[in-house]
């Protein structure tokens, strides 16, 4: 039995890893699909790539406005798929290749799962034994074993419960798409449902309404971006049902097969014909392949992995990081975490610890959202006693010029200390404009220093975070 | 003679400096012009509203990029026009009244000469005793005194002194623009010669470029920007080259009346035929009519009035501040510099200082540019030891997006003490991006602590600056 001192199962951030001090290791890296994980292929990168294309269709829609007389006459979608996906098949390509080369590294391009603590054991490869296969040596059955071993397999999209109940969804007739697929559609649908309310939903509505789709969100809730600040949920449902429609509060009972793609039925009563319905329902930590249940892992009833502040597992040199164990499905904390496992695994006796006090994110829809800290709800259950301060984008000279009329900054800052305890913004170029926010909170800059200590950039957007900020009185 | 406590000469940031707290005080306003300054009426608002509309036609003649068909059809300038001053003029009609409606304040719409120290004598009204003047009671000849007088005249745009030897221009059969009229002239010029390569230059440029107009930068040193970085300047002559006709190291030797509008000689030899000619080649602070000659008040050699820490000029009771005494031409320097006179016109006991050490600049041009601190060359000739890191907007995730081929962040880090001396970004969204910059400098966050302190939004813009930090190793 091959045997390493150190295991990584999944290439997405747990490939950040190994870099030049793990030179003296034995390593294997283990990965099911492909480099670089979910942000890189299905996730933050393919989706801003499209994003900014609809960002660019948008810019045509509101020439008008400026004076402007422009048409969009056509899209290219698959010149579109492909500009992007080729960019980023070769970067998955290369991050593959430069592991490879690495002489201290073996990369196993299979599954793994654990016969115990320490061991695991690899699945065949898809290809193995296929006409056309890559010629890789076997890996099925085989066993290897590791002083030290991470998880970070990631999570991967839901798809709602209900949906297996459907005879055409369950026979594949009509296909589900997820985040992991729809970006790869041969065609652009001309009708589209959203199945789903989050950010994920968000982002795809503002893609394919964009470049010409007719998108319909279907939420079971009474909001969309339910989990954010109230004020920025409210707001943006507004604004999305202007944009796209949007049914509130409703599920979906029946999906069948039509001509011209699906038939969906409504709790409502309502059917919608669509060409294609994305579930954007949620993601789930990814452990159901790895056989936890041979180990002393501990999982969560929501089924990510238990891990402590230095992010090892209740398994003795067994760690994780990322999507599969963190509260935060973001690649940012992912990246963090990673830096965390990295250090501890090379210095097992002056361990650190994860730091997820000050963790902001953003939404790229339409308008961009950003958001760190508490809420107006959290800091009001918290019994908090906070300023709050809503400043609009229209009210700043850079907001004239773009002459927004929905844009907005909110800080709430806790009267007693000063200090911002989170920002919310909905707007233009917002999750640039949070990082601000995120470094005063994070150093501990309260909110008057950073109005008054500093000066803005006249006439730059971020004079809407300052106005924000000089609106939040203390005293 | 009519005394007051205070009287501002000046209502553009020397407006900002009397609210409720002076509701005692008797003041009086005296503006020549309209409300507002430069800022408002001639300078950052408009032009950045401009700015922003060529922006909106320049991601139309990108959109192919993205695989989407577009057309821009026309422009309507007289519709721009009308959109942006219409706002304006409204915005500058309402400061006025506002001023006018306090019980406190007299407004003088005229200007002012300085007779002694603290003595002014007004000038008569323009439209005085003309059919159709306001009726305002005339103020010709009228003097008034006042215990403390704030300098607050601005700046107002040069013209190179050899075009006033130029017959056409003198007589004013060529009319030369500036800043101060190109915004509305009646429609746009097919071609248009800008003389200058400084900022405003490079903002009309874009401008007048992205609205369909072909444009020539005549600029008698070697680049444009040249008291930027000299990399910001070396990159952004190169771009400007691709965009516009720039003709450097050349002058103009002769301006003539020609069917078309002018014929402008160059230095090189070449004619140029153009329907309108823009002098961007500099401001001067606009003491002019003041008879600081009458007065203690010492003036700089190149002009400005000078001052002390607190805002002070030579004489007593009198001050100065924005663009009139001010090192930086910049609007945000002149609130500043007017919060501190506000303060320690209320407070001649515990004066505050002008803090003029971390001021940052943005260039609405294309790409756009910010800068703050030192520059390479500077810090060079400074002697310090520092660390430069470039990094491109093309090699983090929103570049990839935004398939940005050429901005970039660099930064300028002291190795001695691990602090940010200076940062100078070339790209879209540079004067947002620099802000969060300005506030490490600011409040004395090491470029360590920035870089690997905070969590960065993943995929968001404010990464390339993450990126520019981490390649500044000091050790």
């Amino acid at each position: 039995m091959e045997h390493y001192d150190i295991v990584i199962i999944g290439a997405g951030s747990g490939n950040m890893i190994v870099n030049r001090k793990f030179a003296s290791k034995k390593v294997a890296i283990i990965e099911a699909n492909k480099f670089g994980g979910t942000c890189l292929n299905v996730g933050c990168i393919p989706t801003k790539m499209f994003v900014y294309t609809a960002d660019v269709a948008a810019h045509i829609r509101e020439a008008a406005r400026f004076g402007i007389t422009a048409r969009l006459d056509s899209v290219d979608w698959p010149a579109i798929v492909d500009r992007i996906f080729s960019r980023i098949d070769a970067n998955v390509a290369a991050a593959k290749q430069f592991r490879e080369d690495n002489p201290n590294v073996t990369v196993y391009s299979t599954r793994a799962r654990f016969i115990e603590d320490h061991v695991l054991e690899l699945a065949p490869t898809d290809d193995e034994g296929a006409p056309g296969g890559t010629g890789a040596p076997s890996t099925g059955g085989q066993r290897i074993s590791a002083d030290q071993i991470v998880i970070a397999t990631g999570s991967r999209p839901t798809i709602p419960d209900q949906f297996s109940s459907f005879d055409a969804v369950a026979s594949g007739r009509v296909p589900v798409y997820t985040s992991d697929d729809i970006m790869r559609i041969p065609q652009l649908p001309d009708r589209l449902v959203i199945v789903g309310g989050g950010f994920i939903a968000a982002e795809f509505a503002h893609v394919f309404s964009e470049l010409g789709v007719e998108v319909t969100l279907v939420e079971r809730g009474p909001a969309l971006l339910r989990h954010h600040d109230g004020e920025i949920s409210q707001r943006f449902t507004a604004l999305a049902s202007k944009q796209w429609k949007v049914r509130l509060n409703t599920e979906v009972t029946a999906v069948e097969e039509s001509p011209g793609g699906a038939r969906v039925t409504l709790s409502t009563g309502d059917v919608l014909e669509c060409a294609a319905l994305l579930a954007a329902t949620g993601r789930a930590p990814d452990t159901g392949e790895l056989g936890l249940g041979n180990t002393s892992v501990r999982v969560e009833e929501d089924g990510r992995i238990v891990v402590d502040a230095h992010q090892r597992t209740s398994a003795d040199g067994v760690w994780a990081l990322g999507d599969v164990c963190s509260p935060w499905m973001l690649k940012h904390v992912a990246n963090h975490e990673a830096r965390v496992v990295q250090h501890n695994l090379l210095h097992p006796g002056e361990l650190i610890k994860t730091d997820h006090r000050v963790v902001p994110s953003g939404v790229f829809t339409a308008p961009q959202i950003a958001t760190v800290g508490l809420t107006s709800e959290m800091a009001s259950e918290a019994g908090l006693d906070v300023v709050e301060s809503v400043f609009d984008y229209k009210d700043v000279a850079y907001g004239w010029a773009m002459d927004d009329p929905e844009g907005f900054c909110k800080v709430i800052v806790d009267r007693p200390t000063g200090l911002i305890v989170g920002a919310h913004l909905l707007g233009a170029h917002a999750t640039a404009l949070i990082q601000q926010v995120v470094q005063a909170m994070t150093f501990g800059i309260s909110a008057a220093e950073m109005a008054r200590g500093q000066y803005w950039v006249h006439p730059a957007l971020p004079e809407v975070v300052e106005n924000a900020l000089l609106g939040a009185r203390i005293r």
